[in-house]
């Protein structure tokens, strides 16, 4: 896997100052490039910031121009996909992809989202087909790695936990991650921010070692 | 119920004049009110339109800002929580809120999302107070009903049913709904969309009686 493209979101920079403002998930995709590229320095890497440039929300417009086959775009129609392309472009270059974001109200942040919707394109992302039946979408691209490293302000987001039934979170974004090509998909989660007890500091600390492990994992494929 | 908040997000449009790009879940909107209004003509009704007016993604500014106390706020934090605070107001005003909501990639399109991040607010929607123990967050709105109307392209994604597990939207959206202060909640969902056939007339005609039923149920509360 020579090609990582790394997302980030969290509204909340790495730089400042004050430690309660420090993100924690770019902590840890700092941290996973920098594991990466240890054992894979030939790696190229693209980051796509979505807090830093965020992305537009599709419009009517778009979805004429997504559902207007390529040759019969107008310049207008292939002007208001240009976005779109840019963000598929980019997955379509990786074979593995990092995504850091926080837990935001139980799912992700609006940002990640409008991504996802701008990623999401017939015959790009999926194929649609009525002769397939009542599953006409199947995704396009494969043999990618999605890896989700997320932060919750509460816990027990994990199945069988507490509150795994308000993560709105890990099964959504491992569900799309389907079409952006991912065979397969690892989440390293740190739970507990909001407690800013012992709870969180051993969560964060249990975090960057899964991270380790999936990092020594995936470099050995 | 004398106050009636409808949001809309859908980005198709109802006045369009191709059938295939008339919003479904914009329809059921207007279809609610007129029934609404029928049997509560004294009500006051605020539409919010999500696609129109897109809502700003919040950012480290808006977050530093919420978690500063207002009477500590500056100037330029009070503005940076403007856009917020005419969204509280109007889910604050509200006794019920009809939020009519396509499925975008299996949950809420990006623009509700941000609408949802923008309205959740310490000391505004939601308290939070570590004494609780590891439930420190509860709802401060409450007596308020949320009624969804949604619309999917692809079926069976109610409890049960075959794409239960791939809906993030009904769940996410009740789960937040308490913050609103909703009391009760109640989804209407027209389905098949894509596959336009005998099975999507039934289900949005199915819809419409459903929410006609919804109606005649909250009016004689």
């Amino acid at each position: 896997m020579n090609n990582l493209l790394k997302v980030d979101v969290s509204v909340r920079k790495l730089h400042h100052q004050v430690e309660g403002y420090r993100s924690i998930t770019r902590q840890l995709g700092e941290e996973f490039s920098r594991l990466w590229m240890n054992k894979n320095n030939a790696c190229n890497v693209v980051n796509r910031d979505l807090a830093l440039e965020p992305p537009s929300f599709i419009t009517e417009a778009w979805l004429a121009a997504a559902f207007t086959e390529e040759q019969k775009r107008t310049t207008e129609q292939t002007t208001e996909l240009s976005e779109s392309n840019t963000y598929f472009q980019e997955v379509q270059q990786a074979d593995l992809i990092v995504i850091t974001s926080p837990m935001y109200n139980y799912g992700m942040p609006a940002a990640l989202k409008a991504w996802f919707d701008q990623i999401m394109r017939v015959n790009k992302t999926f194929s649609f087909d009525l002769s397939r039946g009542d599953y006409p979408i199947e995704p396009i691209l494969s043999g990618k790695i999605v890896v989700l490293l997320s932060s919750c302000g509460e816990f027990g987001f994990s199945e069988g936990e507490e509150r795994a039934h308000l993560n709105y979170l890990t099964g959504h974004i491992q569900l799309l991650s389907k079409y952006l090509g991912a065979t397969d998909f690892y989440e390293v989660r740190s739970e507990y921010q909001e407690f800013a007890d012992d709870r969180y500091e051993a969560s964060l600390m249990k975090a960057k070692k899964d991270m380790a492990t999936v990092v020594d994992k995936l470099s050995s494929v």
